[in-house]
């Protein structure tokens, strides 16, 4: 490759904003432009509200959604992932800084600011380690267990503004608590307008594409204008509201937000500050990152693309460097302002871009018209695109294939949904890494012999095969380390003491990847209680890397039989037939 | 089996007494008895520095040497394992004491029985529930780091005694500074001692069997004499500080005992105390578990013995309770007294029993003849003992075998003398499980062809095979889940990116011998994304129960290609050469 060509790759693996703004046609121009409007209108109050949740500023939220995800848009591989305040980070974010200063006060402000420069630090660097392997060690069912709960948690978090009643409280069982309480306080107007922007939402999400084909839309528009259906329900609520002035009907709205750009600034503290939120910035950065990356593969997938969690570290690290020089606040991907971006129609990070820069006209001009905005009708938004992470097909498919998978995933969806987003996350991984032991740990072995006349060797007990009284040859299914090596000792001293006419026992290691420290001392303490039973010990079809192992100990020398290159010439060597005077 | 021979044998799984009393003999008694003498003498000091260490009266220590050690001969299952008090759980006790009562108060003293009773019942319950399986999980090169930095640990504490200067700290580097700060103060009678003592330890050890045999000895009580030569160093010191009045010149002395056998009490003091008290309990029985059963599978596998560890937590917690009941406190396997005992001979734990009883008889009515006994004799006993543990052969094969292995039994090692036995154990337990995820996430895999004129495939890198362009027969070497499932969409992504010539990818699965519902999911893209770019995709040598599990899935279905039940029946079907006129 010529040099100018290396170049080229290194430059789109760094900045992978050229690995898809060279190719942007108007098509996914049209299509990235709506998305971009509808998310800059659905995450405004959420941005708000998040910053408000964090005890700072609401207008901190929407400092936080432009220039990060300006930033993530350049640096990031995710197509559809946006970025900005979300919830946890937000709560996190709280509980950091109120130890520090009181909310509200400058203090606590700037401290916002240094949590955002350590946290984009800390990924940053976690991205030029390449530590992005991190994310595999998440299994597939703890993810949606996960992106499950949590879309549940979102939704609940919601049904207060669709009521328009209070409700607070972290696990599922508090909020719904709340709510419960405060039930009978709920306002008829913002339940009426709630019902009937949910009834649209959702009409609009299944019918929506075909009625308008109906109305003889070509293919094209009709799907852009369905996309276009909530920021419709936007618009008339709005109306809807400032036309009644229905908030003295107790129809709660967004209120009044400050105008202008987001100021920029170096902080630059004490350093018993950065001290003192260091460790808060790795847990908000390693709760993101995850949250992110999982959020991404699974979208990802959907489409047929790849994210690069490394690089994933590097994007979301500039966004929250950016975030700490604009005013804001710590970012992630949004789990709800991402999952609107993808419904929204969202090709490439440029929607997200769109998004960005629509939050900063909307920041410089436009604030005074969200004044009418209704809480219910974003809460109804919300609503409607979480509902569709719940993940029902994979939780049946799990079900049906693997019960220790669906433990895993079960129990991360209950850790989740009652106690939390980390407690659910490390409890899903340390379950499926705990099952994935235990399933090891007790490998399944079996007994082989010949299919007649082949080279082949079958389990005696699925197939008919040929066997001989003398000769044992046992296929032993997994690699053999600490975790089974007990139970190795066990089956072969079982295997010995069931048959007496014993003499010969063959472990074949076709299945056999790894042999560990510990497995190689049951080995050899095998060889040595076989031998004084009068068992001969051989190894068959010991794999290459393996036997390059083997060599470096004296396991070799002590073995009492020989080391097999196959099955067949070990069954060839072994199974003659008795001869004449020898016991059988 | 006869019902009566089936109640035999629970009969001695639960008490395994049964399983070595009936075959006793004389030759037995005798080298038991004289362990039993030698672990008597040499347990009696260190117990009472042990029940000091744990802030209660020096007497308890002797107390919780006689019941709780009775109790484990009849219910555990190692032959050598010595119970009582130990170190590190009597600094657990007192630091869990201490927060409840002050040290020396009968409130205090009373708390150390319920802590007994409550580890006691904690063990004997887990044991109940065959929990025992947990002792798997330590690899064999986290056991011995630990033991060999424990014994570095003991050995180091034992310096103040030998030196007869004063020294203290939990960690090695702790214990080193403050002898280092007093050995200006070191007594000159007390090093004379000590340096006599071992280099007669040292000597008896190595040389004494044969220079007794040299004078004409028979074999037997040979050996029986060198091995009695400590109780020889603890005479001859004991006299001699006696005659000449040694502990004026600064030698330290064991002291004044209290005489009489241990008062049997049932405590019940009210419930704040017991739930208070819970989770040290629970600590110090994890810890005296892993502790225990980590010596008695070592030195069980060097006698070609087996212990049963669901048992032996039955054992600990038997003999718990019996502290609990005896005025004593909690106790576990003891390294140094297990280390004694094996040394000194002992050959069932009759030997213990013998050294409980020998501990009781000296409580009744010998305290008075312990006065004398230098603190510097058993420092040296202990010194000389505990560096046995210190298992360098073990090292270097580890290092010689397997990198991964030696970095846990490194990290162990560093982390027990850096920061304890417990971030020692957890430490390595951590990096044992890690890397060992970390080794299966980059499975080994092998394109594989046909060994000429036979059914066998082999590696096409390591040996002479046939191959053919449009097939890739693709053998990966381990089992599929969470933690690899992405690396094998990469290889398989790779390797058709490399070859644009191929039609036909079979992965070969005879090393397969899992596949989790993460690497379905991988498999099910890898398969569509195959079929995107022209290239069918089918399965070799699926394993029974994996293929069991696949058929409770779409995946077969899915797939663009067949399953072939060996590698060989793929060959055939899908290397035809190319016929004319399509190109190869």
């Amino acid at each position: 490759m010529t040099p100018r060509g290396h170049a080229f790759i290194m430059l789109k693996r760094y900045f992978p904003i050229f690995s898809w703004l060279p190719h942007y046609q108007a098509r996914l121009f049209g299509a990235d432009l709506l998305a971009g409007l509808i998310v800059t209108v659905m995450v405004i109050p959420q941005s708000l509200a998040y910053a408000l949740l964090a005890g700072l500023p609401a207008v901190v939220g929407l400092y936080a959604s432009i220039l990060p995800q300006l930033l993530y848009s350049v640096f990031g591989t995710s197509r559809t992932l946006a970025v900005g305040p979300v919830a946890i980070v937000a709560l996190m974010t709280g509980a950091a800084l109120s130890n520090i200063a009181a909310p509200g006060s400058a203090e606590y402000i700037e401290a916002a600011l240094v949590l955002s420069l350590l946290s984009g630090g800390i990924l940053v660097l976690m991205g030029a380690l390449r530590m992005g392997f991190f994310s595999n060690f998440l299994s597939h069912p703890v993810i949606s267990g996960f992106l499950t709960a949590s879309g549940i948690l979102i939704a609940a978090s919601q049904f207060g503004g669709l009521l328009g009643v209070e409700s607070g409280g972290f696990t599922l069982f508090e909020r719904l608590a709340t709510l419960w309480v405060n039930l009978p306080n709920f306002n008829p107007a913002t339940l009426l307008m709630s019902l009937g922007v949910l009834a649209f939402l959702v009409w609009v999400r299944r019918y929506g594409n075909a009625s308008l084909k109906r109305l003889g839309l070509p293919h094209g528009a009709a799907d852009l204008l369905a996309r276009a259906g909530p920021i419709l329900a936007v618009v008339v609520t709005t109306l809807v509201t400032w036309l009644w002035q229905l908030q003295d009907q107790g129809v709660a709205v967004v209120g009044t937000i400050p105008s202008g750009l987001p100021p920029l600034s170096l902080p630059w503290p004490d350093a018993s500050l950065w001290h003192t939120l260091l460790v808060p910035a790795l847990l908000i950065s390693l709760v993101g990152f995850v949250e992110s990356v999982s959020m991404g593969q699974m979208l990802a997938a959907k489409r047929r693309q790849r994210i690069s969690p490394n690089q994933e570290l590097i994007g979301l690290g500039v966004a929250n460097l950016a975030a700490g020089v604009s005013s804001a606040m710590p970012v992630t991907g949004g789990l709800s302002r991402t999952v609107a971006n993808y419904h929204a129609g969202a090709q490439t990070p440029a929607a997200g871009a769109f998004a960005a820069l629509g939050i900063g006209v909307v920041t410089y001009t436009l604030t005074d018209w969200l004044y009418y905005l209704p809480i219910a009708t974003l809460a109804a938004f919300i609503t409607v695109s979480i509902l569709t992470l719940v993940d029902i097909p994979t939780l049946r498919a799990t079900w049906r294939y693997s019960r220790s998978d669906f433990a895993a995933l079960a129990m991360t969806i209950a850790l989740t949904l009652g106690e939390g987003i980390e407690a659910g996350i490390i409890g899903g991984i340390t379950l499926s890494v705990a099952l994935f032991l235990y399933r090891t740990s007790r490998p399944h072995s079996a007994l082989i012999g010949r299919v007649p006349d082949t080279e082949h060797f079958r389990n005696v007990v699925r197939h008919e095969v040929e066997t001989a009284p003398q000769v044992a040859l046992l296929r032993i299914d997994e690699s053999l380390y600490f975790a089974n090596a007990r139970y190795l000792e066990d089956t072969l001293y079982n295997l010995v003491a069931s048959r007496p006419a014993l003499e010969d026992v063959v472990i074949v290691c076709s299945a056999v990847n790894l042999i560990d420290a510990s497995a190689l001392e049951s080995l050899e303490a095998i060889n040595a209680r076989l031998k004084d039973s009068g068992v001969t010990l051989h190894l068959a079809e010991v794999k290459g890397p393996v036997m390059d192992r083997l060599k470096c100990s004296d396991f070799p020398d002590q073995l009492t039989g020989r080391m097999f290159l196959s099955t067949y010439a070990a069954w060839q060597a072994l199974s003659r037939p008795a001869s004449p005077g020898n016991s059988a």
